[in-house]
């Protein structure tokens, strides 16, 4: 397993990922894992349009609006048509938040729901940072009140679907929002939101530099802004973040809810995470969007901790409300599909695929009759097999090379004197029964 | 099943379909049996990104150019950026035209392809037109050449997919190019392009003005408008069609060779085609689209003629040419499943699904161990069983509601005496066995 820098991949589209057939299939089996996974534990899949009205996408932290694709009409542009005002979705909590919004009414609560689908957003194309990209979603919300089982479920559904895809060693990384409110409480910080976005920073800006912005923009004294530091440093396992919070000297009821929530997750995990992925609390986790008000999650390549984060996600209280009278609040993780996928991809790490899906390519001899060839594919297909004709009649060694590079498993020439079956790992040609011939023959 | 006009459907964002998640397991269904179908015939999966450079999907035909959707980033319009010449994709060809141009090297030929994707133009919503919906396209496209083969197996590929969809009876009409050629040449007019796309306004244009612009803007003979306007209604069987160009007085290498090409065509489904479906030439199937040159396929509801097509294709023996400097032949289809989708759905003739995909919810009880009951849900998962958790420990009749309103199919209650479970359907309870327990007991 390599563990520098992925080589970066080119695409004919800058930023939007295109893969080559026997690439797709392994991205359509992960989807089907995702799906798997996901539906096995309740959660139904539901899809949005790629759109949301501007409105709704707008103002909701981050700093994405200014990597927003909004909708214009060419050859129309300037005309204020209504067009104007969509703009494509850059990931799929806040189209979720309007869906549950818009169709409460229909749905049954806790409503469980999954959703894989492109979003896109508008940045410089980087390594692991696409134009347009898929995401996983799977959220829980509840009318009204949301138990904190599924905090724990979150992490337990995500980690299962991303050992069943085998990408490999994975941190996953937990916080809670809570604590930062009781770290605000203790220091007297009310703007949460602005404290949030600013560690969020570490790691991208200097130490030096978030402590000065504490002071300056927030208003902290230098000793508050340190203490900050100090809290957003704190990371291992649930003993040693009570302990490190007591040294600090940092406490109240808000930090009591945030650890005990945190302990649940912790303990629902526990038993049943696999070998090669590990779990800590990290209070730097703050997550950028603003709606998240308790438990937050990441995750991020052990072998690669420079690579963005794989998996992100925490639990809201208020990003349904903003779009509906009564309240839904929810939890959720969103798995960076092509995130993952460009980087195994890169390293040439993914596992082999056929680029063709058939199993038995039928040949073709100048005296074949054409309709006992397709009645014969047609009941072969019949029996679960993928079937192709080979459409005209060359030499033989032709077809096979087609086969071959397509790596078809199996060639059945159609001999008027009796059907054989070639087997092309081994080379092996044998007398074909219909009745009998089945796949791994 | 109803003959009249769909129940017009409300989205929340005009144009863009969004469904309940009982209706979208209907639509993953047929997704499935789409990617199942087209598989079996030695089809694989590819995928394109949703946007092209506006260069390569300009011009193309149907008028759609003033329909492209192109993308500007919000807050940053008339900066020039270079996303400005990117647009969303308003079909699966032209992408998968520059697919092969990009990818050659790195594929098969023929290479058979189908992709599942969302589409997006920006014209009026009305009945089955939407700003974006889902197209199944299936392509298989020659180096150099291309079998005309593959003219029949589109048909017999896509008329199985939506068999097994049971969409109800659909008639499917093909007609040729070649035909069209033949035409341009026994009335001397060169501009088949012109031609074609006026003759495909039959039915949206009155007869008289079709033949009056035959006239002025083709500079036909008003014998030679009448003669194109007979040809366009000509309809049958292979037989009828061939004695009613005698009849007209049409004829020529062309038609000999469109004929002989539609002549495969029948004969290849002939035996194999759905009770349910309809096959007929129809002469005044032309397609908008510039880049056919041979076979072209539409298919509609036979309960419901005037909705728009929900099925098109055709050959094609330059469309790749303009993006390579090889030319890559090939003959495709495109099923308009939301267009389909959204006709059963208004009509309220989608098969029922549940709203969710649970088989088993573990009731919860105050006494329960939180430890063995998700270790009892791993278990049965195991098992191939999707099981949900109740999440909290009210009541057990407002757990019972919950799986009643989602139609979950059983219930278990852990009693600490005795596991018990629920059949919701009958009510009968009985004692549970973790060993035997299968869904359908």
């Amino acid at each position: 397993m390599t563990t520098g820098a992925p080589r970066p991949l080119k695409f004919s589209i800058s930023g939007f990922p295109e893969y080559l057939p026997e690439h797709r299939q392994v991205e359509q089996r992960w989807l089907a894992i995702v799906a798997e996974v996901f539906s096995s534990y309740g959660y139904v899949n539901i899809e949005t349009p790629s759109v949301e009205k501007v409105a709704t996408l707008a103002n909701k932290g981050e700093d994405v609006d200014k990597e927003i694709y909004a909708l214009a009409r060419l050859n129309t542009r300037g005309e204020g048509s209504s067009e104007a005002k969509l703009a494509l979705h850059y990931d799929l909590t806040v189209p979720f938040a309007r869906y549950v919004a818009d169709h409460h009414q229909n749905l049954s609560f806790p409503f469980k729901r999954y959703q894989s689908q492109r979003v896109w957003r508008g940045e410089r194309p980087q390594e692991g940072r696409y134009r347009e990209f898929t995401q996983c979603d799977i959220d829980v919300v509840g009318n009204e009140t949301i138990s904190d089982f599924y905090d724990g479920e979150m992490l337990e559904v995500v980690m299962l679907a991303l050992e069943r895809m085998e990408v490999g060693p994975i941190l996953f990384q937990i916080s809670n929002r809570k604590l930062l409110q009781g770290l605000g409480e203790a220091l007297d910080v009310a703007d949460i939101t602005s404290l949030a976005r600013l560690l969020d920073k570490i790691g991208k800006l200097t130490e030096d530099a978030i402590h000065a912005s504490l002071v300056a923009d927030l208003g902290l004294s230098p000793e508050a802004a340190t203490t900050c530091l100090k809290f957003a440093s704190i990371r291992g396992d649930y003993a040693d973040v009570v302990a490190r919070l007591g040294e600090i000297g940092v406490g109240g009821p808000s930090i009591e809810a945030g650890l005990g929530e945190l302990r649940r997750v912790v303990d629902h995990v526990g038993q049943a995470m696999p070998a090669s992925f590990k779990l800590e609390i990290d209070l730097s986790i703050a997550r950028g969007f603003d709606y998240y008000t308790g438990v937050v999650y990441e995750a991020r390549f052990i072998d690669y901790p420079k690579y963005p984060s794989i998996c992100a996600g925490g639990r809201y209280e208020n990003l349904v409300a903003s779009f509906a009278k009564k309240s839904f609040p929810g939890v959720g993780v969103s798995i960076g599909l092509t995130r993952i996928f460009t980087k195994l991809l890169s390293e040439g790490r993914l596992p082999e695929a056929r680029p063709s899906p058939t199993d038995v390519l039928i040949a073709r001899l100048p005296e074949s009759d054409a309709g006992a060839l397709l009645a014969l594919a047609s009941a072969l297909r019949g029996r679960g097999m993928k079937v192709e004709l080979f459409a005209e009649a060359p030499a033989l060694d032709k077809q096979l090379k087609y086969a071959s590079r397509k790596k078809i498993p199996y060639v059945l020439f159609p001999f008027a004197d009796g059907h054989q079956i070639k087997a092309m790992e081994t080379g092996v040609q044998s007398p074909f029964d219909r009745q009998s011939f089945s796949l791994g023959d």
